[in-house]
């Protein structure tokens, strides 16, 4: 007899939902993506599909209609009728009974969620404060997949120390990215990120934000930094869907600048904003 | 409004079932064990206990009775009525609207199965074959977690090519341990395998390798083996709950001995047995 217990409740198997074996659950066996609209208009959704495909075949799963998922998106995004909208969606290899390895014929799930996205003006105005932490991800944080709890540890010892954001460091002692978003500094006319690796997502807002910066006159630098550069950048900011382009005011307790978002992080937000309507 | 999809159906929030917004599968938060019974008979489940509280404390969840655990564990064991049964169980740390911070007031989720665990008597008696993979876990795989990806693609890479465990192999070049297993050499009359790290488990099944080795007279030796070493071992083999000890007789297409499984591995293997009754 296979028995199923579910808090203190013994339930059988064939009762319940077939997500409770999600191998999503079993072992972070998916990926992800997470979009949002402007003013009614779903930002960067080809984009979003794009690397959705690349992180699907990096971790080989297969028969997965993108068409399918974009139609998905939209019609759920209509219903919804939120203007400024938070668009979440997984894909999961699949439910089966818990074993390493997996059959092809896997049927995968697919879930998606719609909400208000909530625009924290004070963080755009005011700017964030961010502290570094060890990067215990895993080797290939290119793929977008579930297994998110090094991030998740990482943002959680930030915000209990009174930050908004975990800037992670590698063992070489280089930044990679933040534990949800990418880290760019402006060093005088020049704006500078890490370069995409194994070790950093191709982050949709990264992109353009670096096209933003070109447009508006300053030289891209995909160089890794160290905290210590970091900490003496002219402007630094964040890149990340849900909240565009931010300035990060503090770095491991250092002001920088004068402790308010610069010139050029705003130059690059209305650039960037630009690229929305 | 909030909208939810799964697959290509609208559905209410409400009135699915909270596990859809498990931070198990969220961001893969939440930690696991899996047990055996020999005989009618949990084995090491005090063991297996310690190291769930230890990986609870880790990751911070806070609140869990491990005394109801264990109660829960040995009634599911004891209503299933298997005699050589598999127990796997999780805790994440709650069902809560996608955020990687938590609130401490999150109650966990627990999930358990029991089913029979079926004896893989040929792998016993003619041995695993085994081959290398980059080992792409997160830096803290002393917490067993359920950030398990790559360790899937990693076995799944391993079973595609002909084989039964796929063997990590760090960026210094040596080897941490199995997919979902503990590896160990012999050379002459000593039992060699990687000292507790951040980067290994401390495997229930490892700890009582290791006193078995004490106790047929083995010397004990913790440390690091590179592929070239364990590929001219006298005998390998894998520590794992499911198969306790298993003798590996190919390891990255090279023949280990005389191809069968040991003389030391099946006494360690009867020693070990000897524990479970």
């Amino acid at each position: 007899m296979q028995v199923v217990m579910i808090q203190d409740k013994i339930v059988s198997a064939s009762e319940i939902d077939p997500v409770y074996f999600d191998r999503g659950i079993y072992f972070g066996d998916g990926v992800y993506e997470v979009l949002r609209s402007y003013n009614g208009k779903i930002f960067a959704l080809e984009e979003h599909l794009q690397r959705f495909t690349n992180s699907l075949a990096a971790i080989e799963i297969t028969g997965v209609d993108i068409d399918q998922i974009r139609t998905r998106v939209r019609k759920a995004f209509e219903i919804a009728g939120i203007s400024n909208a938070k668009i979440y969606f997984h894909i999961t290899r699949g439910s089966a009974p818990r074993n390493h390895t997996w059959d092809d014929d896997l049927k995968p799930n697919f879930f998606l969620t719609v909400g208000e996205l909530v625009e924290d003006m004070q963080a755009k105005t005011k700017g964030l404060a961010v502290l570094t932490h060890p990067d215990w991800r895993w080797k290939r944080c290119d793929i977008k997949s579930l297994n998110l709890l090094a991030n998740v540890l990482a943002r959680q010892d930030a915000v209990k120390k009174g930050c908004d954001e975990a800037i992670l460091v590698d063992e070489a002692g280089l930044i990679t990215e933040g534990s949800g978003s990418a880290l760019f500094a402006i060093f005088g006319r020049t704006l500078q990120t890490a370069p995409l690796t194994a070790n950093i997502l191709p982050s949709v807002t990264r992109k353009f934000t670096i096209e933003a910066g070109g447009n508006i006159g300053l030289e891209i630098i995909e160089k890794s930094l160290t905290p210590k550069q970091a900490g003496c950048a002219d402007e630094l900011l964040l890149a990340v869907t849900t909240k565009d382009i931010t300035g990060v005011v503090k770095f491991d307790g250092k002001l920088i600048g004068d402790g308010r978002p610069g010139k050029y992080t705003k130059l690059l937000t209305s650039e960037f904003l630009s690229f929305t309507v």
